[in-house]
């Protein structure tokens, strides 16, 4: 084992009080450039080595984001996780991962050891049992700013940075009705996800725009899996009058919905029409390719480490909401 | 901002040493069952909450084991993030993820970035640029245990968690001439990775095994994407006789050659019998569904976890190396 260099050794080296070298590390700009260099050059050269953890521990905080996800396998939560980690590292900030795996108890024990962690900031999308958000205050008595992305709690008075999901779902709608289609059905999950509840609302909404009928008989209650997609699709198709779209609330529904209707013969889109949400690869692999609304997933890790900075390195942390727009990406299901 | 409970708190309102306290919280065998009780209980009355960043600090290591993948969204790497990262959660370490994007400069700054943080342990899979192992001794000089996994530097004296791919495919291919497939192409990546050397190993072994040529015409080398499967099937179609089975070297790329062969008219799995790597949800979307080479993920990561706690815990760091066994998950595209 190597022995640590340390910021006094480099003051030695050098001649200079180790407090110039300390300010110089930082880049603090009451060291002149040149002695900067100086110290960053003989820094190098014995093979100096920040220690974060150090440093963390004299600020009383770590340089470490805390990023808990219901699930880190899901596409989105997975692109998410490497568009945010990439440009945090970038920012030299270290990004620590849990996943709630969709469980209450979970994401709980998770926001302690998030707070054990001493993070710099925490961002979080609840799992799919948590309705309150009684227990995400502990970040507050301990000071550490909190930005909720993608599902939130329905609380005001939080930071949050989430894609319109009224919007998007209004948009997949009025694409269908502009195909010709008169019946579309909406298979979607537990309307207490905020995510859900608003793609509901901006189905039900283009429909009453465009002087379509509410038809309770359209509307499938599900799960977010691919068997959600086949087991709903095979009741729509039992109605009489059968539909002639499916909007399914995530694309694992969508590609469901498709495999339960090229087996049973039907044609995609000509029979029935089909649009999903989220782009995930597996769009591309379905035959016909899936029509989804893509999710400004950069974006939305982009805004939310940017909101989080903010209320890291100020005092002024009031609430802030990020709305970011969704669009169609159109393949060939509709 | 609620005043952080510290362990003399605690201390104080028992009545108690505050070593008897800390000790108790560690739930330390010199302390009796009764009193290590007494201790939490008052410990959660009072709202107390460990820092590890301190603990971590007198420790001069955190309890953070630092995972660095090539590309986070990658099924097999986000799968293996989730799987990790919930049992390191269940042994109290939390996990700090960073990725390298396939590239040795971004790879190098992550190792520096993990020693930056103190990490207890580094668990790593290279990226594809990746020749060499010197950058990794950092680890060493610094006494921080470090374990590849999946893709990993050939260099000898590594301790290493791999599924053995030479099985893999040697199975796959067997499987085929099993069906009576007797010209047998194989669509693999750069040979200089581990795991496709490997399994470009298993392939040719196979057929020697079973008395058929080896046929450099019917090997592709390309990358990993499902645009090299594409490109790869459309080379092998043209050729005279044509391949009656393809070896995907991932699922991308044999999702890749099912959707060429469908465009092109050929049925599979009857013309051409087609088998992946990987078990990735896409696999469920193609039609035929895709027969693949299943990983063992989760014992991947159990393993690399154990392996890594024991380096971490002991001071007996000799190198060990953990082979687990694929087996093939059969659909319909073979």
């Amino acid at each position: 084992m190597k022995k640590n260099v340390t910021i006094k050794d480099i003051a030695k080296e050098l001649g200079v009080h180790h407090t110039t070298v300390s300010l110089a590390l930082r880049n603090s700009k009451s060291i002149r450039e040149e002695t900067r260099k100086k110290v960053w050059d003989k820094a190098n050269e014995m093979g100096y080595r920040p220690n974060r953890l150090a440093q963390g521990f004299r600020n009383k905080r770590s340089n470490t984001i805390g990023l808990l996800v219901p699930n880190i396998q899901h596409h989105f939560f997975a692109k998410f996780i490497a568009e945010f980690s990439e440009k945090a590292n970038q920012e030299d900030y270290a990004v620590m991962v849990f996943q709630s795996n969709e469980k209450l108890a979970t994401e709980k024990k998770n926001v302690e050891a998030l707070i054990a962690n001493r993070v710099a900031g925490a961002l979080v999308s609840i799992s799919k049992e948590t309705i309150e958000a009684n227990h995400f205050k502990a970040f507050n008595e301990e000071d550490i700013p909190l930005v909720f992305f993608d599902r939130t709690p329905t609380q005001t008075g939080l930071s949050r940075v989430v894609a319109d999901n009224f919007h998007g779902a209004y948009q997949a709608v009025s694409q269908m009705i502009g195909k010709g289609r008169k019946r579309i059905a909406f298979i979607t999950g537990s309307s207490h996800i905020n995510v859900y509840h608003e793609r509901l609302q901006g189905y039900q909404q283009a429909l009453i725009d465009h002087g379509l009928p509410l038809n309770e008989e359209l509307l499938i209650y599900g799960d977010f899996f691919m068997e959600d997609g086949i087991k709903g699709a095979k009741k729509l198709m039992q109605l009489s009058p059968q539909p002639d779209a499916i909007l399914g609330v995530g694309d694992d529904v969508a590609i469901g919905v498709i495999k339960f209707l090229n087996g049973a013969g039907y044609k995609v889109p000509d029979d029935v029409a089909v649009i999903g949400f989220d782009n995930d690869p597996m769009g591309i692999a379905i035959e016909p390719e899936l029509t989804t609304v893509d999710q400004p997933i950069k974006e939305m890790a982009e805004s939310a480490l940017q909101l989080l900075l903010k209320n890291i390195n100020s005092d002024d942390k009031k609430p802030e909401e990020i709305l970011l727009t969704p669009r169609i990406l159109e393949r060939k299901s509709c």
